[in-house]
């Protein structure tokens, strides 16, 4: 199989034969005086446990603990940070596999596939998918060479070999990256069979730390009619109730957050294109309702109904005991061909500018000082961080500001993140890592940077003389676990 | 008294009797090529009088030159940088001992909220109230041992004795602080007794330096009846006139600010939600005067009347010369229940998003130009530093650019500033230093700190070859005191 | 001539007779595992030609190839980028020679224009225009001593006999400055006459390297009928056909675009207010067109009509293969008064901030995914980097990131650009370095810094162990000159 080569001349061969080398000081600020206090604090986190609230990897793998398929299916193809950046390159995504919803004609060879990826692999020089990645192919499948044209094929044996063996079923893995708690993120309707797997199988180790998260959203959106119904008639089916008003679905709503409540979950999750929130009368309320059963309701009705129950949820929060997480700012599927050839989450959600103090001032004026609710703020527009988010959780008692998200989960974001977070509200005000993906071998690696630059950060206030030694370790200690542990309201794992 | 562990078993005793410690280098870049050129620079501006054209100070403190009151009174109860952080983390206002507008019960004893704060110190690691209180409890307190549970009653003895000492009378302080000038922040309507005080006072080296700044914010917010109704009042008896039109109000004010000017202000100051101005017709000015009056006036009312004021404020300048300050983009008393239980500046005031660029057009198109006028603009939305007032500050002769405000006002904030205004307006179209504290005791720490992180901008500049050593020191000493009394039109000190 | 002291002491000669040198490690961070990585990729960079796609250099300059005037009128009057900073600080434009539209008086010794900007270039201090006329002073002037108020005459002299000699030539410094390729802007009415002298010219090396870029902006606003008619008309004289419809208007921008090709252009070029686009019915383009015609459009009318066509200029792009370049978000001639006396391009132009997600998605959606298609697109406002721009550009393959635009083609705005688009976009959807500058003295001094601060970027990369020498030694050479002949479709240059 030939090497690509890009129109620029620019190919993943540079030079054959490169060993692949995780330097002990990856990431660290080349200063020694920085990086000196950054390895040593690190050297105090690597170890500690993975602490994991928030992210997509799909029970079924842990429930099921069949082996993995061969590379290109457990790598390439459900990683939409990889695809897409073949795809911006104008590499088709059929050609990497990636399925249709029509079931048209897609790349079906994984070695093409693989060896595709690998000629492309350049693209990922200096971002965070291809550090993730060389993290993975050295630490979890002992790769000792670098993924190129040349050595793809190559590589490709290793890794299918490996995922034959014991060592590389899914729960030998979690155990072996020392996941102390795992939270998947779950429709509302869902009755969670691998969860019920898991927790009645006979996986000591992993039966108390595989938790669903209870996720609502297609429940709100009243103007996509019929994805709503058909949700709707799902969460009947799933309660065995009749939902003809709101506050059936209230009701439906609070009984299945008992249901993940008793499945071990801890925080519910909410997705919505801006964090919009305002009590409506029940009257009110009811009409949108019923204007959603009708599949009258507009894209305004349902901005006023998603605020309406993202109150409802904060309410039921407060009563149950569930952390309410929100994720607001992404317009997904810009790409409208694409969302009809391949479906959601292909790498085509792109951020919004996104405002927070009027927005979830109803919110947080009613829930925001009580004691019993948590709420865990995420944004994808970092000029929030030091304008509203920060300032925000520097008053609220409830709020706690989720880790940088998504394309900020990076080098460069969590640098930002706690340069303009931290000196307004403190790290205390933050909630800790989350790893937030669906794939399950990059875990480690998304826990290995986020602490290595927390590391860093921390070694950079130990460098200029704003803590000393003895408050970083401890911060480090916050942020690697502990913070996520009491955020998310995590029972004391089991010994 | 037990010292207290939070949920994630952080406590400020992390090791017992360490000493507190200023680092010489403390917040300079760790890299010896900018440290040395820092700290050379940071030699020449440390000693240097303490310009202070902008703050809050309360004048009475200085007119009566009491004895400050033991150490909560001090240096806790009136900070809402300090007690807002509490808070943040489920301390209630009461237990740090924050009065109630309906004087309900708070802790009244002051060990007991000393104790508190120490015990919650943690949470201000990496921040700049935990440096600047450090540098208070050390350069002016004299305290060697670092505040956490186990010292906080030995530091409350040895600050509570020393503020019965004749040295730390409020003048003997400022006069220690050196204290070139000191602006405070006064409503329109007051007669300044205080400031009357010290002018007639024997205080001779403090005589000519504590000046008003006069802000008639309320007098513009019409749609708040009742406190403009009051204010409105207040500006009859002190005016000795009837205030019936808007013409009577613009007659008021224009006297107002003579009196102002006759007690040494050189500026004025106006806080608005958005920095929106618009010249209004005199019958639609007198209009939304008469909706005002009669109780009438809505917030789009207001939003339109101070746009108009802004305009009215701004030929004023003109005329008598004051320098106009704008400070906008706070939404004030966020937590409608926290603002009505304990009033307003309790740290939930939070940023929006803001505009300069289209709503500053109508006022810079008029006056902008116009070598009388001089406007200080300030911004809590670091998107618009690049974006919108660098670019303005860089065109219109009249504008100058405030320094880092509020949330920013910290060694990130700093840096974030200067890296992202002085490229595009040099650094002789910003204003210098502004410390805009209340708290008496921290002005010469928030000095401090600025000057460490002005000369450590500088020294990168220098370590980068981007200016030279001798405009280096140049800079140093504009950024420190001469552009504040240059923009602030202040006379020539006192020798 | 006596030198200026501005009002608080500050000037530009801080000592006389200081050397002029250029650091060979200038803007490179000074840790030296940064520094000394950078200087090596710098070393292979440095001397790669100059490939200038997007730019302002009047075209007669290299037409006429007549010696350039003295210093003033070459460095000074026409650079909007020096005289806005002396106007910001109180100097009159006019004291700087820059031309009024209606003829006035202005200064018109250029030694006097001299002296006054030499007095105030101490306002320079840490700005990119401060770096690059001292590169300018240096490397293509030879000077030898730093511009201040001493030896402001002195380097007038050196310059001005410069001048005089053939190597000052605009086609010899073309030459010497080894630019492989310059593509001016050109309005779509132009008939090219000095590209057209230059094409058939003797210039040998240049003949091929010197082509237009095709800009309609004033053909699409509507709303300012003067000058719109007037292009019109321009248009109708220089197709010889009749425009009296929209879809005149298109055949005719088509004809236009052809005869730019034959010309060798391989862009066009757009500048609106915000990048909205939308697709009009015919119908309803038609009837904005003649209410044109008429007079009668709004800014709303024009807001629609820019917005459709954008669209179909993305359709011509696909068909006839010229790249698509958009700068969006500048608010021109914020200073009304200073429009009127002095014309545009004065300074006074403000950014704004800037949607790009649901304003480009119509055309994303229409053309992003066409392999025929390319869009470079800029920005003005820094927080949609992390936001919109990067995700947008690690999706749609049509998509590349115009380098840091206008105040942003800085040190630190080149730093900020790469951190924030690379981890998301990676470097491959970025379009390479422009210069956009009309001052072609600074062209070799734009790219230098260029250079500097991407060989220090890749550097701190190679410091902190995210890439390797190999990659990064092609990193450098793409953004330094591959990326921008390839995202422009540059043809292979003539040996």
């Amino acid at each position: 199989m030939a090497s690509a080569v890009n129109p620029i001349g620019q190919s993943s061969t540079v030079m054959a034969g490169r060993p692949l080398h995780l330097h002990a000081d990856r990431f660290f600020d080349s200063d020694p005086a920085i990086r000196n206090v950054a390895r040593a604090l690190y050297e105090e986190t690597r170890d500690l446990p993975l602490v994991c609230p928030h992210g997509h990897v799909d029970p079924s793998l842990l429930a099921e603990n069949a082996p993995f398929p061969e590379p290109s299916a457990l790598l390439i193809i459900p990683d939409h940070y990889i695809f897409r950046m073949l795809h911006s390159q104008g590499v088709r995504m059929e050609d990497v596999g990636v399925p249709t919803r029509d079931g048209s004609a897609v790349e079906t060879d994984p070695r093409i596939i693989w060896q595709r990826v690998a000629d492309f692999w350049y693209l990922f020089r200096g971002t965070p998918s291809g550090a993730w990645l060389a993290h993975e192919l050295h630490d979890v499948f002992g790769v000792r060479e670098r993924l190129d044209s040349d050595s793809a094929q190559r590589i490709y044996d290793e890794i299918a070999e490996k995922l034959t063996s014991p060592e590389f079923l899914p729960r030998a893995l979690f155990e072996q990256f020392r996941i102390e708690m795992l939270a998947t993120t779950d429709s509302a309707v869902d009755s969670l069979p691998h969860h019920q797997k898991i927790r009645s199988s006979s996986w000591s180790y992993g039966r108390q730390r595989v938790i669903p998260s209870f996720r609502p959203d297609t429940l709100f959106r009243i103007a996509q009619h019929a994805a709503w119904s058909k949700e709707v008639r799902a969460l009947e089916v799933v309660t065995s109730e009749s939902i003809t008003s709101c506050d059936a679905l209230l009701s439906a709503l609070a009984e299945r957050r008992q249901f993940f409540l008793s499945m071990g979950a801890t925080a519910t999750d909410h997705g919505v294109m801006e964090p919009y929130t305002a009590e409506l009368s029940p009257a009110d309320a009811e009409r949108l309702f019923q204007r959603a059963l009708s599949g009258e309701a507009t894209p305004a009705d349902q901005r006023q109904f998603e605020a309406h129950m993202l109150m409802q949820m904060a309410r039921m929060s407060v009563e149950d005991g569930l952390v309410m997480q929100l994720h607001p700012g992404s317009l997904r599927d810009h790409n409208q061909a694409m969302f009809e050839h391949f479906g959601p989450d292909k790498g085509a959600d792109i951020p919004l500018a996104t405002e927070y103090t009027r927005n979830l001032r109803p919110l947080l004026n009613r829930f925001g000082s009580n004691p019993r609710f948590r709420m865990v703020l995420f944004t994808l527009d970092e000029s929030t961080y030091s304008r509203e988010l920060a300032p925000l959780a520097g008053h609220y008692p409830a709020l706690r500001l989720g880790p940088p998200w998504w394309f900020h989960d990076s080098i460069e974001g969590n640098r930002r993140y706690r340069e303009q977070v931290s000196e307004t509200a403190g790290i205390y005000n933050t909630a800790g890592f989350n790893d937030d993906t669906r794939a399950f071998c990059s875990i480690p690696a998304r826990h290995d940077l986020a602490r290595r630059m927390d590391a860093n950060w921390i070694g950079g206030l130990v460098a200029r003389h704003i803590v000393d030694m003895d408050d970083a370790r401890d911060m480090a200690r916050a942020l690697a676990v502990d913070l996520a542990r009491e955020t998310y309201r995590f029972p004391t794992p089991p010994a």
